[in-house]
């Protein structure tokens, strides 16, 4: 705040001081220095250690459960099992199909089944070892091919459809036949796309305390709101008896948005014993049920024709139980998979149609201010841009063919921020509240800084807007007590929806101070900002602002959100360039240039951060990443055994920021955090194509698959590995949905 | 929050649901069960430990110092010297004379010179053991007297008035002269006060970080504002970049009002050394400077009209400079003294005109709604209430007259926070903050708990207004960072003025919560908090208000401050009963009697929690608790040699309470901390005149005192043991201001 006078601001990109300069993060320091304190490093006096045992089946009923030789172990303060916590919960609404602790039934191998706090983390896992399970052992349920048979023994979940179907989904938009009898080529393909995980940083971990009547947990999630949420159900206590507290936060990339069992464990154990317990998982511990399914397979259709300008779109999906680890979404998610298939499957029409991919591609982008067949709204897009910039430095068009050499280019969107909230209401998304006195400026927002940078981004919103600096602005955030809601990170919401709902709250505030200046006889930007802080506080008492965000309340076909499924698309394009030994089948990538379209760059350093992180997930997806399981068990279950990129794997990268200025974003910014993973991974498959002439139509591309289609090819079958068509599944008949107007600035008539 | 209908609230007394009950306090549990984080038991990896090297001179100039040996020690991480901190500081902006480390000049025993941060607290010790200074010695002034003679090495300030006077002041209100021209009887006494010490349960403790280029610290202060002030300045870094924050608190009563050296020394320490730094001082160490000694001699002569309808009344007081260590004010700050000699000096009056002292002080009793001859505002006044009910369950107006059995009554006033910002200025004293979102309610607010439970008035004020119980209210206080200002823990000001804001803020959401309900169609009452607080938030979205209490602005002759020292004075009266032994001098107390006018219980428990401490506390600096130097040392520095009372010499007490609605407090509650404590004293003495038939007029009352009166007694000598006169003191002429019309509702002329 030593800036003597400041800018004037009127909203204009020229006059931006910190907008889209590149600003350390200002959490730099306390991250570097190792100063930090993430939840595993909260210390309490007198904290009990819990440990979760957990089931060693995939699918089993619980016969008995006892605890009698665990509890008389010295130093085990507590034992519960499921009947301690029989309230069933779970992300989304319409899925409440977990308990905290399984006293009935078990579903994968690692399902928790009780939980121990003791004085020590050994003392707990020896308790845990001392409980008596058991178990009626039943068929699991490995494939999705598996769970469309009639099940052997009994369903995995009593809900859902038939066998063990859990979500069907048939939807029609435009003239789905009437296209297929006009179209001069019909080409249908089968992918498949491994699971992988998500490898932050920092494991899972918890610690709760109960005082005064009072639940405060500390958690490395990246939802706060909906722990705090499911916390209040599970526990049964009103939410304003509860607190939790985001931690310093090591990394998410999704596999931290459920509530998860050891939450809700340590807040029940610390309820009991009246001491803090902490419960810190390893790597191998398991995640959870029903979870985010039904989202995935909406936004696995829905999110398809915001890339592509298509007159006709039907999609059918089908989600089934397994008896696998649930893990919650993961970067991209819904859409790293149906992209990968949609980008390869127009890749092999351009083949088919001697059509230089890129081009045929190009032809066919959406335009800006438009609605799709399926009534997304498109406001800014930078798509043409995004490709022009990936395509002229990479010199795609020029490349020379060398076998063993090939690029690959691909595209995509991705939302910025979900329409709808997990549970809909006429609530805010994002609120956020400013105080400024005497002492300076803070600002409260319920989000969660996972590492994305979010804390840096509101700091410098609010900076912007009031003449100063982001690291002049105190943070309060990820505290259910002490900041207003924010739903979470997760569908690259925050900064669009945070941002905007600061910007807000910024500019009432600067409101105040301007008119307390003026009344002085002084314009703002003459006078220092603690100089027009007192006067603010001595003309108007407590300087207090809010702002808040709720997505466009529009007319259209999606319930809950009248906007669909998101506000506003990012855009991104990639070339890859890589080498495949056709004797080996090794592929080294020798370079990413990568463009996207984030709308605007509040912090370029953060967003060039985003991008590059991105690539480097794509690429342990496109290659290497793969989760495997023999007898329900994961094959490579921990970090030592699971492959995923190095430091030395990880290639020379161009990254392009290209700035559509979206008009629903603060300053016109949107997502940066999931897009730009989603077209690496087609673009790996695309160029092993165009260096051998095979094609990889699942992921991971290993050695092996390449090695297999090079042979498949020079005995003269398709040169491809791939999946074949699942089992016919029982759909039901489309929903048809009229298109509505393509130019987003012509009304829908209402539907 | 589970109330399914809640009683309207239209402000009346009726319909309280929270006022006036007693409720437990909000941090009961955290308190009785130790997890209350005290600032010593927050613990941070790699804290650093603080010690802090002080002066063994009461006066010297320092010719050297030498840290070289104490820097070679391993372990040893940082010292520093005055050099490193040379700006001074001061609570009040007029007396901004100490240094955190002093090298040019120590002015008492303890006078902090140096600090050293080691890994341990042993190291830090040995370190402060090895650093060589070398003194020129002076003559210490260890009395008024001394004081007032012209000094033999140099002055111990070098700022004030002639030889070591700090402050003169000589008012007069209304005609003096006149006055004792007209008196039938005139009476001069002398008193004089011990000096007595806080003696809170926890001891002063501050730790530091310093990251990201902020510095927070965490201290047990009473004043979060001053200390974030005084950091500022003398750090020189802006506000903005410290973030001060107190910890559950273990008592003050005024020890910790000022900012103190190992506050600033521990910041500094952590800047140098870039990890925490901790300080927890020992019962032996010393405290500051100037400190409040300037409000002190205001306080000591503004606030004695306030009790008897007196006609004019004149004021000489003077502060001096002594090499004793200052302490800053304790309970009841600049009145217990003076009223302790005006409470004798009337029952010495009617003793000499054969009145009874109870009597005449009840006919002089100032009346409610009334002008004092120096310009008080007298608003709400239960003096006369508060008399009747302590003089008639004593009985002691039909008291047996036994020798060696008294009883004493007394009277007192004390202010409802101060008048005047410690700083002058316009903006707010108190500010408070709501949040509301579908997950409860928060109440921000600066106040610091110190143990009197200002944190359970803010609940209960809040909860009062949103139809809710203290529980459901969240609190967030006391750290400068999250919580708009509130200017500290002195001056009994925090339930009127934090209350007041508290009491804005509600109000304001109180009526966003009514105008979403009844948009609703429904009324207030019927509906659930929850369910209002999810239609407001979609109707408003971000719920935030804010409150905030300035005292009013009313012409008078109070620089800075219109309203004079305070906007509303509580009043109590007290009957002690004792036994003064005539052959030994012991004083066994019987019985205390106490009624304090609070305008309106918040809380019972805790006004009654706070007479009966303010008894207790009134009692020790009556009977035994004393403060003597020798050669410049405490004779008494620590708690196991310096007396005051145990739980066993706590008498029986009988408390009133009585409520007198002042229009200016929060639903008309005024102070209750401090005025308790002084009319305890005074009573005391009175009753051991009413025993034995001798003043001792002086504090404490100690056996050898009785003794040596009983024996004068014998001698025919003046039956009294106390000082005599000063020197003469160099006073100004007075200054003479023009009483005001006495009724409150007639303005005042323009002065």
């Amino acid at each position: 705040m030593s800036t003597p006078s400041r800018p004037p601001r009127d909203g204009g990109e020229a006059t931006f001081s910190v907008i889209g300069k590149p600003f350390t993060r200002v959490d730099a320091g306390a991250k570097v220095t190792g100063q930090a304190v993430y939840t595993d490093d909260v210390v309490l006096p007198r904290t009990l250690h819990c440990k979760i045992l957990r089931s060693p089946h995939p699918h089993a009923r619980i016969v008995s459960i006892d605890t009698s030789a665990a509890r008389r172990i010295s130093g085990v303060k507590a034992v519960i099992t499921g009947a301690d916590l029989p309230v069933k919960f779970g992300i989304l609404p319409v899925t409440q199909d977990e308990r905290a602790l399984e006293h009935e039934k078990v579903r994968y191998v690692g399902d928790p089944i009780a939980a121990v706090a003791a004085t020590d983390e050994e003392t707990a896992a020896a308790a845990c070892d001392a409980i008596a399970i058991e178990y009626e052992v039943f068929e699991p349920v490995m494939s999705i091919e598996d769970a469309l048979r009639a099940p052997k023994d009994e369903r995995i979940q009593d809900y859902g459809g038939p066998n063990n179907i859990h979500k069907l989904v048939a939807l029609e938009f435009g003239d789905m036949d009437g296209g297929f009898a006009k179209a001069d080529h019909i080409r249908e393909d089968v992918f498949f796309f491994q699971g992988n995980t998500h490898l932050p940083m920092e494991q899972h971990s918890a610690i709760a305390t109960y005082i005064d009547g009072k639940v405060t947990l500390w958690s490395s999630t990246q939802v706060v709101h909906y722990v705090h949420r499911a916390l209040a159900k599970v526990l049964e206590l009103p939410m304003n008896r509860i607190r939790v507290v985001g931690a310093a936060h090591g990394g998410g990339f999704g596999g931290k948005t459920d509530p998860f069992a050891h939450e809700i464990v340590v807040s029940k154990l610390a309820m009991i014993t009246g001491r803090p317990v902490k419960c810190t998982l390893t790597r191998e511990d398991g995640g959870a049920y029903g979870s985010y399914g039904v989202a995935s397979t909406f936004y696995t259709g829905v999110l398809q024709p915001i890339t592509y300008d298509i007159p006709a779109y039907r999609f059918e999906g089908c989600r089934v139980f397994t008896n696998k680890p649930p893990c919650g979404p993961k970067r991209g998610h819904g859409t790293p998979q149906p992209r990968f298939a949609l980008e390869l499957h127009l890749e092999k029409i351009a083949h088919d149609l001697g059509l230089d991919p890129a081009e045929m591609k190009r032809k066919n982008f959406v335009k800006p201010m438009t609605r799709t067949v399926n009534w997304l709204r498109v406001t800014s897009c930078g798509l043409e841009e995004c490709a022009q910039k990936v395509l002229q430095a990479s010199g795609y068009r020029d490349r020379k063919r060398v076998p063993g050499r090939g690029m690959g280019f691909a595209i995509s969107s991705y939302l910025s921020g979900a329409g709808t909230a997990i549970y809909w209401n006429d609530m805010p998304h994002s609120e956020v509240q400013i105080k400024v006195d005497r002492g300076g400026v803070t600002a409260y927002c319920g989000a969660m800084d996972i590492g994305q940078g979010s804390d840096s981004v509101l700091a410098a919103i609010v900076a912007e807007e009031l003449g100063l600096q982001p690291k002049d602005v105190r943070l309060v955030t990820a505290d259910s007590d002490t900041t207003p809601i924010d739903l979470g990170s997760y569908s690259s919401r925050v900064t669009f929806m945070a941002g905007n709902a600061a910007l807000e709250a910024a500019r009432k505030m600067r409101a105040m101070l301007v008119e307390a200046v003026e009344a002085d006889g002084r314009k703002y930007e003459d006078v220092k900002f603690e100089e027009a802080s007192v006067l603010a506080e001595a003309k108007f008492g407590t300087l207090v602002s809010a702002g808040s965000y709720t997505p466009p309340n529009i007319a259209g076909p999606y319930k809950g959100s009248g906007v669909g499924p998101s506000p506003a698309y990012s855009y991104s394009a990639c070339v890859v360039d890589l080498d495949a030994d056709a004797r080996t089948g090794l592929v080294h990538i020798n370079k990413v240039w990568i463009a996207h379209d984030v709308g605007r760059a509040i912090n370029p350093l953060l967003v060039e951060g985003q991008v590059e992180g991105s690539v480097y997930m794509g690429l342990g997806e496109a290659l290497m990443e793969e989760q495997e399981f023999r007898k329900g068990l994961h094959k490579w279950p921990s970090m030592l055994e699971y492959k995923s990129p190095t430091f030395l794997d990880v290639p020379e990268m161009e990254t392009f920021i290209v700035e559509t200025d979206d008009p629903e974003g603060p300053y016109g910014a949107k997502e940066a955090g999931q897009g730009p993973l989603l077209p690496v991974i087609p673009a790996v498959n695309a160029a092993v194509y165009d260096a051998l002439g095979v094609w990889i139509d699942e992921t991971p591309v290993t050695p092996e698959k390449i090695v297999e289609a090079l042979r498949r090819k020079e005995k003269g079958e398709p040169a491809r590995v791939g999946p074949r068509r699942f089992p016919d599944i029982p759909y039901p008949a489309c929903i048809k949905v009229e298109p509505p107007p393509k130019d987003l600035s012509a009304p829908p008539a209402a539907i």
